[in-house]
């Protein structure tokens, strides 16, 4: 109806904001850089058009125009309708057709499209524009009646769904019955007059649910299509999303429309994705999919099997040279894999979207070395390209991509969701965690299936290898808690129905039951029906990745050490790239199962002499241990922390001794067995402490128990004597835990010092050897340059720092209140797994400013579980760490976590 | 020999040190300012001497010669000795005596005297210089033979025992021997001829014991006496003194060798000590004790009963009114209560010694109250004369002293040791902690008496009303633990003599077994037989003290408010001089018996609408406690700190319920009290912990269960809108505990915000409230500045952050390290009870100055134990806090240690 289009016109005013971004005749408005003000999608396609590429034209309504709409109380704000006129008369006169005419009508899809792509957001909406009279021009102009009806039907349902909000099920239903009823097996055997009876259907439907007949007029389509798009922005899904993900809330939705061009008019037509690179591997190959005779939304649907793109080589051998060519055009201007759609009209290609190809750590991986190779990027890009967590995914046992592919094939796909926490998990579905805790207790893996988890299930989640939600993001207590434990989970899996009551949850048709076996796949967020059977990668194997690691080693300034307690884990630890232990645990050798009957006799002696005996036995054992360390480190230094954990964790097996001897005494057992129960108890009562995290433990353990100390120096010294006799170069760090003030310090090295010269002279040779300490406490903090007086090096212990400095014990925090701050955005992550700069780092900062005043070159790790953790690895690079520690299979992930900070301190000082 | 003499005088040279310091003939080399050189005892002698006061001459060696003779190997160093001899000429020529002259003799007395006066250094030896010839010569011109006999008896014993160290008993063995053969009842009886076998019998004793005969050469024995000084220095007592009071070993003790005088010459001659003011009550007066005819040793011994001072005046009038006159011009000369050591020889006054006397908290108070008005010293003086932990002992229950007075009198004062902790207890003697918590058990009132104790019997120590033992300083175990638990004791009653095996100590022939009433008074040290009644102090009649308070508070500039919970206490604190409420624990609330059950009820609610139920129940409670304190405070803040423990510590009862629970199983015990301990069993599993300080509670609790929050904010609000309904001035100050993040903040102030609306609008009034946060945690420290953005008010909660700081858990630490770290000097002191300034102190001093840095006017206080102790409350005027809150009694001791913290501030200015 031009008559109102032109009276709208009139109200231009030449002072508004422009609000619309044209491409179109191969020139944008926009471009790549304008990604916040026209969304992903609209910088691409605005970059693609000005590249000279084959890009539909249209227009994109700014994010800023969204904000406006909802400041101004969801009104369109002055000039943006007027703009849209204008920016349609130029793409209706770029192709020469009009939107409404009845003789060539313009049809348009519109598309949101955030700064980032946000789930829950608005989905396409094709074919715009159709009407009774368009649909009749299209199927004169096509000469395809069919086509021109499944246009119109495809378009009333997804503008009822969609924009209209009504149930998809309702248009479903029909359709369903329209099959049914005509006898078709799929919807392309509906003949044209079926598809004509299932649109004046579908009108019936819309004016039903919306009590108004289905808007005719194209350009009331488009507004209604606009707002819908705006509106899907504060949606349920959309909203809950940018909460987990702490996306602002002002940022905004563009809005695309474009001209639609069509796939499915014949042979010579078709859609498809594709991708650069094979994004699982990171072969330089086109890899994607495509369908003859199709629009885009059958490939997602997954009605019609798609061909593999390389099969376009033959089908449509002119437009494929086109297609590759176009690709790698793209990948050189982006300097990056990217991921692409398109659709081929008659021959002739149109792209339609551009972007960075998300891809798996492998490929990551590969692609930055390769396109190092090529020249596309340099080393440090190369560098910033991997996501470092991608590296350990490399290393975690993972899925059998053959058997993924099998079971795929299989049908044994069950859904998609969040990939919550990374690994591979198998095991038998459970839907409660009391039963996961019944069925751990027989033997059997369990994967705890809940609709998403509280509080209360904690003991079903330590109980489980996997953890499978059907709600909740990244940051929901499932997916916080299964980090926290190191479980696989896969969270917000929406397409889950879980019946708790009948202890199933169901997919579709596919149902599990309890103790029905399942596969979910942490790293991909996906599930699988039966269990796959895993594979653990083999560093040595990783060529691609050992290469990346190389070249961070020589961009990296902070040293990668690593936390080890056992001689296997030093091996390892060493292959992937230690520079040094930065903690061995000497309790860990305490717990071994032959040992540990000798550290419960030590503590159960009555006095120093009963404990030395005990004593004498263990030094044997810690001593072959240490210099089996000292072998498979040669030459670089191992830190030995000293033991540190209360003495009760040793008696851990009589924790509920207090009810045996109560049932005993209440039953009229006696005799000996009570007796030995009763001195344990009695010693129990004698360890027990209300808060055993600040009691008698680390240097206060050895300060009260002097005969502990000596035992551990004699094996540490011991085993380096020893190592010099056999040629080794040990290289040993004697290390203090939980000193706080002098008076500790003092007398330790005092009584290190006196058993060192012991031992030198009892052996007849001496070793070198440093003292150092822990920096775990708060105080010590403060003190650390009186401390660096006697220290030659510190470690923060940023686990314990993290306990005090925040009061949060960490053991009991994460069931009690911890995951609800980090749910609720009370704290922004866990402090445990990502270092709280502004209260564990300042304290730091104070530690290393007042260490190295003292002693200007003072050695000083981190050997806390954040020394695994990249972005705190980027803080202990800022403050100035020596290096960090991380455990044995995060060593490879600070490698390069250390090399991208020092690429962003370079960055940083540049500006 | 004046050969010998000679000979040694010819090795004199002039280079040698000056070690000796003469006075005689009214002139003294030393001062009072030289008390290091000299010690106490020498410097004060010089001062008296050069005051022109009657001092017998004599001469000091100094305190550098004894490290000297250390030094070199135990020798006199070079010089010393003939210093020695001619200060000895001079003391003769001042006297007309001569050392071992047969004709008219000169007797010294040597003495030790270090800086500080010090138990286990060398006694007195008097009458130094007799042998046969001298006494004879004594014996003629006193024409006194018995005199003369008794005289070298006592020398010979006396050398004996203290300088050639032969035990006592083998003299005393003698003497009573010699009584009971001549039928002497006491040595006043013997006969001069008995005293001369006497002499012959102790010489062979020193015979045979030090295989040598007794010394005849006067100059041998000197040198002998000098060097048994010396060697007290590193006796064994005087070594564990220095160590339990952290005194240097490096500061040597000076010799005193002075002329005697004999109070033992007559009807005319005698011996005294006297206060110039009364030491216990501080009344103007001379109070002391004399005997005529007697030695020191008599006075000391209590052989004979002495008569009181005033009774001089009749009996000696003359030598009394000199006596008074001097004595108050050395008080006058010292500004201070003198205490004074006499003897009077034939009629003349000779001055032995002076010193600050010693005063009971009662006098310490009158005394520098009544020398301000008789401007003898002005207020700043008066202020510091006092010990401000005096001020708490005069509010503490003691002994009645008519009762005290009357049980010495009755022989029941037992012994005396160090006064460890303060107060006065009674009760049954026991011997090992188990019976102590048996007779606790039934009820009974116990004082628990160890050699000494161990943190074994620490489950002993919490049932005792006192502790009492035979061993160990201020700082040992029995006395850090008792001062901790607010215990009295006496420690260190080296007199007791305790059979462990047959449950019963001994002093001399009092026996005490288990059972028997004993009663210690822990302020003066004392232990009593039987029962002892104690009184309740009367502030309002301590007109002294409130007086000398007043003139504290207008000196101080640190405000002192109290924790109070109930408004009893409020009443109290006021009437104490309180000028605020800086802490009221709403959860002390919660324990009175009416309302536990119900605190219970909402504990094992299932869920916020059952918890609000018990809430309700409660809210008329707190806020008719709040309504009361507001009218007790009446104007003044009242700073009221929402819930803060953990839940479970309200099921305190329930700790043993998995025992009894499995019993009643084992035993077949069934039904509801089982299901209801099962349901109990399971709640306080979800509530356990490891480190429950650490772990869900403060303000935790709040944001878990916001339901108790608002029902603390109406019942605080609610009951300031009563007060001002009824005219009373409520300015309630809500205070949030354990905050550590600002997102935190940000909700609880959102929370009462929103509450404190509601409650305005629905009794249609507004009353003014301040919300403001404990700093207790050393993160909060850290973000003092954005925490001062919301919180108007900041408390520091020392004790926690004395926990988190120093990472020690108050609960477990004093039985398990922390009293060894005191006691082994690993830490200064407990820093629950002196505040670790270098730790917590300098968190705190980055709390203050980011916090003002934002809100420059910021209040900020402390509540933790530490604002009761003064030397805390020093440093807590230092940082410049706006207040401290003590506990009610710590009131007036906090006022008057905020004075001296004041007027050393000053001090410090002026330097």
């Amino acid at each position: 109806m031009p008559a109102r289009r032109r009276a709208t016109r009139k109200k231009t005013t030449a002072k508004a904001k422009k609000w619309v971004y044209l491409f179109a005749g191969g020139k944008a408005e926009g471009s790549a850089k304008m990604r916040s003000l026209l969304g992903g999608k609209g910088a691409g396609i605005a970059e693609m058009t000005n590249a000279g590429l084959p890009v539909p034209p249209g227009f994109t309504i700014t994010t800023e125009a969204c904000n406006a709409y909802f400041a101004s109380g969801k009104r369109f704000p002055p000039g943006l309708w007027e703009q849209v006129e204008q920016a349609l008369a130029r793409v209706e006169k770029s192709t020469g057709k009009k939107l409404g005419d009845p003789r060539n009508p313009l049809l348009v899809s519109v598309r949101s499209g955030a700064a980032m792509s946000m789930p829950g957001m608005m989905d396409t909406v094709l074919n715009l524009g159709l009407n009774d009279e368009s649909r009749a021009a299209l199927e004169k102009l096509t000469k395809n009646p069919r086509f021109a009806w499944d246009a119109y039907r495809r378009f009333v349902s997804m503008f009822g769904r969609i924009v209209q909000d009504i149930p998809a099920e309702k248009f479903d239903h029909a359709l369903e019955a329209k099959k049914k009823a005509t006898g078709a097996k799929s919807d392309t055997d509906l003949t044209p007059k079926a598809l004509q009876e299932l649109v004046a259907e579908f009108k019936e439907i819309v004016r039903r649910e919306t009590k108004q007949p289905f808007p005719t007029e194209p350009l009331d389509q488009l507004r209604l299509a606009i707002e819908a798009v705006f509106g899907s922005w504060f949606g349920r899904r959309a909203v809950d999303y940018r909460n987990a993900f702490k996306i602002a809330h002002d940022l905004g939705t563009a809005v695309n429309v474009q001209s639609m061009v069509f796939g499915n008019m014949g042979d010579d037509s078709g859609t498809g994705v594709a991708f650069t690179r094979n994004p699982n591997t990171g072969a330089r190959e086109l890899y994607g999919e495509y369908l003859v005779n199709a629009q885009g939304e059958d490939v997602v649907a997954g009605i019609r099997t798609p061909s593999k793109i390389a099969q376009m080589k033959d089908e449509l051998p002119k437009v494929y040279t086109q297609f590759e060519k176009i690709a790698q055009r793209l990948e050189k201007h982006y300097r990056d894999v990217q991921d692409l759609e398109f659709t081929i009209e008659r021959g002739k290609l149109f792209m339609l979207q551009t972007r960075s190809a998300k891809r798996t750590a492998r490929a990551a991986v590969k692609v930055a070395i390769d396109m190092v190779r090529e020249k596309l990027i340099n080393r440090d890009e190369a560098l910033l390209r991997v996501d470092p967590m991608h590296v350990e995914q490399l290393l975690l046992p993972r899925f059998d991509e053959v058997e993924v592919e099998n079971a795929r094939k299989a049908g044994r796909f069950l859904a998609k969701g969040l990939n919550a926490s990374p690994g591979a998990a198998t095991g038998r579905a459970v839907f409660d965690a009391d039963r996961a805790v019944e069925l751990k207790g027989s033997k059997q893996l369990v994967v705890l299936v809940r609709p998403e988890t509280s509080p209360d299930d904690f003991h079903g989640m330590i109980a489980a290898t996997g953890i499978l939600t059907a709600r909740g993001g990244s940051t929901s207590h499932a997916a916080v808690v299964a980090r926290g434990l190191g479980l696989p989970c896969v969270a917000g899996v929406a397409a889950l129905d879980i019946d708790l009551a009948k202890r199933q949850m169901r997919v579709g048709d596919k149902v599990v039951r309890e103790g029905d076996a399942i596969s979910i796949d942490g790293t991909t967020g996906e599930v699988f029906l039966g269990e796959l059977p895993t594979i653990q990668p083999n560093f040595r194997e990783e060529k691609e990745l050992i290469e990346l690691l190389v070249w961070a080693d020589q961009r990296r300034t902070l040293g990668v050490w690593v936390n080890a307690d056992t001689p296997e884990e030093c091996r390892l630890a060493r292959e992937l790239g230690a520079e040094g232990v930065g903690l061995a645990r000497t309790e860990h050798m305490f717990r071994q199962a032959e040992r540990l009957p000798i550290v419960q006799d030590m503590i159960m002696a009555d006095d120093a002499p009963g404990r030395k005996i005990a004593l004498a036995k263990l030094l044997p054992f810690q001593q072959g241990d240490f210099l089996q360390m000292y072998e498979a480190m040669n030459g670089l230094s191992v830190v030995i922390r000293l033991i540190d954990p209360p003495l009760h964790e040793f008696l851990r097996e009589y924790a509920d001794v207090d009810v045996d001897i109560a049932v005993m005494r209440a039953t009229g057992t006696d005799g000996a067995e009570l007796e030995r129960k009763e001195k344990i108890e009695r010693r129990l009562q004698q360890l027990h402490e209300d808060n055993p995290m600040l009691g008698l433990r680390g240097c206060r353990l050895l300060l009260v128990y002097p005969e502990i100390l000596e035992m551990q120096i004699r094996a540490i010294l011991g085993a380096a004597i020893d190592a010099a006799e056999k040629g080794i170069k040990a290289k040993p760090e004697i290390m203090m835990p939980l000193v706080g003030v002098m008076g500790e310090l003092d007398r330790l090295q005092q009584q290190v010092v006196a058993v060192a010269e012991a031992i030198f002279k009892e052996r007849g040779r001496k070793v070198p050897y440093k003292f150092g300490t822990m920096i775990e406490i708060p105080r010590a903090c403060l003190i650390a340059d009186e401390i660096a007086t006697k220290a030659e090096f510190f470690s923060f212990g940023t686990n314990d720092l993290t306990q005090t400095i925040l009061g949060i014990s960490r053991d009991d925090a994460q069931k009690s209140f911890l995951t609800k701050y980090v749910e609720q955005k009370i704290i922004p992550a866990d402090p445990f797994q990502v270092l709280d700069r502004d209260g564990v780092g300042a304290m730091m900062r104070i530690a290393i400013e007042r260490g190295r005043k003292t002693r200007p070159d003072l050695k000083i790790g981190i050997c806390g579980e954040h020394g695994g953790d990249p972005s705190s690895i980027a803080f202990c690079h800022e403050v100035g760490l020596t290096y960090v520690s991380p455990s044995t299979y995060r060593v490879p992930v600070a490698r390069l976590a250390a090399a991208q900070a020092a690429i962003a301190g370079a960055g940083e000082k540049d500006r």
